[in-house]
Parts: C-alpha cells; sequence; structure tokens
C-alpha cells in the first residue's frame, strides 16, 4: 500500500495557524510523525489560502523536505500553485490531482508532460461527479489516455474513482470498488489511490465504516490512499488486508506489526 | 448475508457435553440465542462421535427445532447421518456439506436429487485440497453441473471454495476471494459460503484476521458464512460491508446495529 499522509492540510485548524505563522516546527512535527508512521508521501494542501495558495504550497514543501526525505503529495486544483511548489520540490513529487475538468487538465497537463511526476488521475469532468462505474470508466479511459500519450509512464498513474457518500446512494460503495477493479484489470501496472473518508459521510459510526470501505477496496485491487497514518486502526485494517492480499511474503509485515501491539483494542 | 450459526459443533467441549447428557436445555439455549442474534441457519455437528453420529445428529436437529423455527444446516460428511437428521428435520434444511469425493458424492445425491433441500457444496475431491483458482473453479463447475442435472435449483447451492490457511502459503486468501468472485459471475443466482476461520490458522490476532477477511471476502460477493453470530465485533463487520456491497437499503440496518451499539469498542 503507497500510503500518502494527509494531515497537513489547512483545512485543519492548527496547520491552518501554523502555515499562517510560518511555524516551520509545527509542520515538520507533523510531516516526520507521518513519515515514521509509514507514509510514503506527506500530502500538503493549502487550499483554503485565495490568492495565497502558491506561496503557502511553495513554503509546506521546504518545510516539510526539511525534516524527511520522504517526497510530497502536492495537493491543489489549481496550476499555478503546483508549478509553484515543483519549483522548490526535490526528488520525484506526486500531485494530487488531474482530472478532466478542462481547464484544469489543459493548465496542467503541459507541466507534468515527459516528466517523473506521480500524479492522481481523478475521475471527474465539467460534467461534474460520475455516478456509475460505466461514468467512472469513461473518464479514466480519457485520463489515462492523455498522461500517456503526453509521455507518462503507466506505473506513474494513480486513478482516484471518486468516492461519494454511501448516504446519498446506496450503490456508490459498488460503483467505488468495481471501477477499482476494472482499473487496474484495463491497465496492466497502474495504480489508485484515494481519500476514503467521504464513503461515511451523513452516517453515523464513521471511523468503522471508513475503516471497513478499505478494506473492502484492497481487496478489489486498490493499492494506494490518502488517510491519516497516525490511526493505528486504519493501520492495522491496511495490514491484515494487504497480508490477506497476498502482498506481504510470509506474513512478516502482519507479524510485525502484531508484536508492536497494532492489533490490540 | 446468510449467517450459518456455528455453535452446535460437539468438537466445543460444553456442546460434546450436552449431547452426551442429552441436556436438551443447554443445546436449546445455544440454538435460540444464535437464533436471536441473526442466525438463518443452525449448523448441527456430532462428527466426533464415531458410530453413534446418527443418533446424536438426530437428536440434535430434534431438539434444536423444539425451541427456534430456524431451520438446520446438517453439518457431516456422512450420508448415514444426514439421512438420518434429515429423517425428522422439519421445514427445509441446508446440508453441509457435499463434495466431490467420490464416496461421499455418490451417496449423498440420490438423497438430495430433486429436493428444495439447500447444499454447501465444498470445492474438494479426492485429488485432496485444491491449491489454485482454476482448480477450485473446475471442481465447482462440476459439482454445480452435477447437482442441476440432478433437479435442484442452482439458487439452492452455496458453493464453498475451501479456506485454507495464509500461513501456509500467501497466496490462499486471494484464491479463495477470487474463486468467490468468479463462482457468482459464473452462474447467476448462487450463493457462496463458508468457513472462515481457518485463514489464519498458525497466525497471531486471528480473529482481528477473520474480520478482516471475512470483509474481503464480501466485497467480492460472498453472501453467505458459517461463524459464531454472538461475536458482536465479526457481526459488526458484517452489517458494515453489507451496507458498503450496497444490500442495505437506506443503511437501515447499519444504523439499526448502531443504535444496538454494535460499533463500540
Amino acid at each position: 500500500m503507497i500510503v500518502i499522509g494527509e494531515l497537513i492540510n489547512a483545512s485543519r485548524k492548527a496547520i491552518k495557524a501554523a502555515i499562517e505563522a510560518k511555524d516551520a516546527e509545527a509542520i515538520g512535527k507533523v510531516a516526520r510523525d507521518q513519515a515514521e508512521a509509514g507514509a510514503d508521501y506527506i500530502d500538503v494542501n493549502a487550499g483554503i489560502f485565495v490568492g495565497k495558495e502558491p506561496e503557502y504550497l511553495k513554503w509546506l514543501v521546504e518545510t516539510v523536505q526539511q525534516v524527511t526525505d520522504k517526497p510530497c503529495a502536492i495537493d491543489s486544483p489549481d496550476p499555478l500553485a503546483i508549478e509553484a511548489a515543483l519549483s522548490v520540490h526535490k526528488g520525484i513529487p506526486m500531485i494530487n490531482s488531474i482530472s478532466l475538468e478542462k481547464e484544469r487538465y489543459e493548465k496542467l497537463l503541459p507541466i507534468i508532460a515527459g516528466t517523473d511526476i506521480k500524479v492522481i488521475a481523478l475521475c471527474m469532468s465539467d460534467k461534474g461527479m460520475p455516478q456509475t462505474v460505466a461514468h467512472r470508466m469513461e473518464i479514466a479511459d480519457k485520463l489515462v489516455d492523455g498522461l500517456v500519450n503526453a509521455g507518462l509512464a503507466v506505473e506513474n498513474i494513480f486513478v482516484d474513482p471518486l468516492v461519494q457518500p454511501l448516504s446519498v446512494d446506496i450503490s456508490f460503495g459498488v460503483a467505488f470498488i468495481e471501477t477499482i477493479e476494472k482499473v487496474v484489470a484495463a491497465f496492466p501496472g497502474i495504480h489508485t489511490a484515494c481519500g476514503l473518508s467521504n464513503i461515511s459521510y451523513g452516517l453515523p459510526a464513521r471511523r468503522f465504516m471508513n475503516q471497513t470501505f478499505m478494506t473492502m477496496a484492497i481487496a478489489k485491487g486498490l493499492d494506494g490512499a490518502i488517510f491519516n497514518p497516525l490511526d493505528k486502526q486504519m493501520m492495522a485494517n491496511v495490514i491484515a488486508a494487504e497480508a490477506l492480499a497476498g502482498r506481504d511474503n510470509f506474513c512478516m509485515n502482519y507479524i510485525k506489526a502484531f508484536r508492536a501491539g497494532m492489533f490490540e483494542g
């Protein structure tokens, strides 16, 4: 599982305050904690700061990279902010995300064309949020085609079929996991990644439902996710599901996690 | 989810003692508790009593049916014991199980041919335990063909792809859940059912791994399982996974379970 640590997001109060105060120590600690807990990428998001997003995103990348050698997932819909962040990023970052929305797509594609950058390809278009598996696959097809034609390796693409709340439509859980399975079958070597917590919007026991959904998505082939790696119960689910999905030789990681007390309580 | 309550099994000490003492009250309580917790079938197994299995299985069926109107899952590899149990069973039972092992198959098929009996079709043959998805599907094909030709409705067949321990081979989790998916796709209207706990044999944190595996199997289409319905954590996993699999309109059952405190702790 490719873990994208979600905590450095300005929509969280403490992060917003730390960014405004340019508190490098506070941001650095959250970056380091996530890296130690198993994050492969540190997501950075300054989306709430209209007008200042490029400046703040750049600062976040520099600040994170001072304390960890994990790459960042540059989290913005705005090509200008992404370009600013890329200008200072060392190593190979992930971009979170491109979509089929015309303006976003046309401005971002030239920036990443021909590079080794990893990119999340979000199944969204100007027609709005996709409802069915077929609609998600139609968008995924176009995105993957466009990215590969622009010189990106399929291995650097992470398709995100877009999680929508089960409380809105009982079919949205299946629509998501079926798309994961179809994407993995259609594009050998491709990755998938997503934030899962929308699934439980409007329902009780959200953490438990999110964990259960993560496990189900892994059963269908999900191999990347944006979540809080400090959430031990979620990590325990990921580790057990990965072993059961055959991705943990001799269950070494599972047994190590057990010894570290991950499955207690 | 079609829940087959597993607790009335003579390999459990308390059940063994209750059977030997013909303690109808003790057996009745375990039957009633499982029915109240959501069991659709009450499994009865007296397999450890060599020579006395037919007599005891018959008594178990009578005893269970005195306290609940749930049908039994008659759990034996022995056609003679199954026939004895069937002779007293009221309503439509399940048989657990037929397999492709020659003697078991040839003696059991005439007993169930042309009936409405539900039957678990275990993917096992005289060649031993299947290793791969292909081998499981080969056995499933032959079993389903044979049962349908004998006049059973496909809707009354529950294929069990046979869980084997992940500690023996890291591919055994995937082999099982992939077979579930293929069986559901190959035979419209068919059911699947299994005991899951073998998956974690030889590994630590077995309950957690079993719950995780249940969730993954449901993601792939599992709609029946033999387990302990009094295990609240397992039931919570089943209820959340069923909602996420789109099998719980308006999440009514999920919300009801939340209100009943199923997701606490």
